[in-house]
């Protein structure tokens, strides 16, 4: 299996409003757009794949001038991989708000001419719906062969699901959830006082004062990241080992590094605040929070998907406990209940919410599975 | 069941110096020390109960003049509670370090003239238990008929019956684990990263600059809130309700209070930045991160067992992820490999790690039961 090789993004201007959730509108905005594969001549071979947190457009290939910047669900998407570039016309967007070149906080407000900051409205997964759903009209796809996303992403595909029912053949929801739960609210909202709170945010307008809140992003991602990972990965990797047993096989008695989970954790940390937007960081916890498509149906989940067409694949990992299988059981007894058409896979995996980027071969055949199904399903139909 | 009522804390003054396991040398030190009940004559009615993180001496009863500041134990400990201070002499002791009384971070270093802020030195579990094992002696306690903790307080009385293993008939382990995991480590970390990069913090100095790092002690507390509660019991007492219903029914779509978790969790955090002291906090999870009585022995805890002589009880709760039930089997293992006696119970209980201090009734009778045995035992024997 080869990668896709070199890509170039695209960005794609709107000078239409774009009406939020909120109230608030999006007087024009611009979204970076990154494709792969060939659409065919009836524009029926699409397929969308949607970005969870920190993620982006780039989803697969590496760029010309940055060769290790691989797309981030490579293992995914390329000529022979699960999600075949060779047979499907693949399309990354970066969600309005994100920090990868799509409209988001540190663009200039035009109502301001300063960066919009903390001032750029909360979006919500829905929101990025609406905005995917044009990019697609401008791409003259009225109908996805698939929309796809793992986790955040998978919020996304359940909403055109619904949103949209007619213009997706095949919903595909990795590691997601129907909702979040208290604890998960809980964990983001931590995660969010900890940028809230840095001295350096500002008040979200720290771009204008050249300073960056790293401190309080560090601590976000740092608490993000232990959710990603399960218990017993992190028990295998990093145990209780040392991370200087060398220099002195001993405790150091300080507040600096001991062992080596500490040293991964802020490493990690310090990374992410070196590339991250906070705002961003602000925006899309927000948009996990209020995600919650069974709300406006008195917390009836069957009855919110009561609306969708599809057919669905979803797949859940034993060991994650941030958006555990009996979340993604929630989606699938909800959609049987509909009488919708539904596979549904539970790996046996060790890497906690993780996985579902990570290189599981049983997972990953079963998703190349699927999709040579949609594949020949689209064939029969063309034929 | 009425409360042990009025009750005051003493101040114990040791001037021999206390070696630590770090190196250091704690020139001289006092203890707050508070006790229940009546030391019979022969002295073997004694039971040290050892704190966890952010409790204190203060186990039981409350203040003459503060009604209201009821001991963090008052539910087990008391006259004709499960340990019943009409039988068992009962003694709390504030650990060095913390920030209750007992000498710690915001003393005076007799070295310097100033407050000992982050050079207050690392304190261990072990440290704790020799400091307790000198209020034992000034007591002209010989034996502790049992001592007694949950969470790090179990830590407590494990390493009391490993390294005093003549010094006490029972050790009763609650809620606790041999040794953290890495994800247990991770969270202790991240707390601890809010608490130094808060600037108000000030290098651990921050008691001469007036200040107190409320936001990284609040930061801290939040995650180790949601740890110390589960899933479920979050999902029952807040789900997803939204804390002003009333006024909007719909979301905030700003990074204020949206969920009633959020309001709760950061409520907690507000309260505990204002009574706790971050040095203390530092320290206390550090001593958490370090124990691990099985190092010694190449991870054998079989073999760091093998000198007790006490009789045991552990208990455990179903929904506790902090210190799940599988830890505590792992303690009742290698005692009965052994052979040592034991008493171990799972306790069904949805509260997660804060179960060992709630008013559970399955919980608190078997407790009872075992201090009943306890109490008989040594009637038998003074008979």
């Amino acid at each position: 299996m080869s990668s896709i090789g070199i890509v170039s993004p695209q960005t794609m201007a709107f000078a239409e409003p774009l009406q939020l959730q909120s109230g608030a509108t999006l007087r024009d905005y611009h979204l970076m757009v990154e494709t792969y594969g060939t659409l065919n001549a009836d524009r029926s071979n699409a397929v969308l794949v949607c970005h969870a947190l920190n993620a982006s457009h780039h989803v697969a290939g590496y760029y010309a001038d940055d060769p290790k910047n691989v797309g981030w669900w490579d293992n995914m998407v390329g000529p022979g991989k699960p999600l075949d570039t060779d047979k499907f016309f693949v399309i990354g967007v970066n969600n309005l708000g994100s920090c990868f070149g799509s409209t988001g906080p540190m663009h200039v407000n035009p109502a301001t001419g300063k960066p919009y900051g903390a001032a750029f409205p909360v979006v919500t997964v829905e929101d990025w719906v609406n905005a995917q759903a044009r990019v697609a009209d401008r791409l003259g796809i009225a109908q996805f062969a698939a929309v796809m996303g793992g986790s955040l992403g998978g919020m996304q595909a359940l909403a055109w699901s619904i949103m949209y029912p007619e213009r997706l053949r095949h919903c595909v929801v990795i590691a997601s959830t129907p909702k979040l739960s208290a604890q998960n609210i809980a964990f983001n909202d931590v995660a969010r006082q900890a940028i809230l709170t840095d001295p350096d945010y500002r008040g979200g307008d720290f771009y204008e004062h050249g300073v960056v809140p790293k401190n309080g992003l560090k601590v976000a991602r740092m608490i993000g990241h232990i959710t990603y990972l399960s218990d017993d990965d992190m028990a295998e990797k990093f145990g209780r080992k040392l991370r200087d047993m060398a220099e002195s096989g001993s405790y150091k008695f300080g507040y600096g590094i001991d062992f080596e989970i500490e040293s991964y954790l802020r490493y990690q940390g310090d990374k992410f605040s070196e590339y991250f937007d906070a705002n961003t960081y602000l925006l899309i916890t927000k948009a996990l929070d209020y995600f919650d498509p069974a709300r406006l149906h008195d917390g009836d989940l069957a009855k919110a998907l009561a609306v969708t067409k599809a057919k669905f694949f979803l797949a859940s990992f034993t060991t994650d406990w941030r958006f555990s299988p009996e979340r993604s059981r929630e989606i699938v007894q909800a959609l049987l209940s509909n009488r919708r058409e539904v596979t549904y896979a539970e790996i046996d995996a060790p890497h906690g919410h993780d996985a579902f980027l990570l290189d599981d071969s049983r997972y990953l055949n079963l998703v190349r599975a699927y999709y040579e199904q949609v594949w020949q399903e689209l064939a029969k139909e063309g034929a």
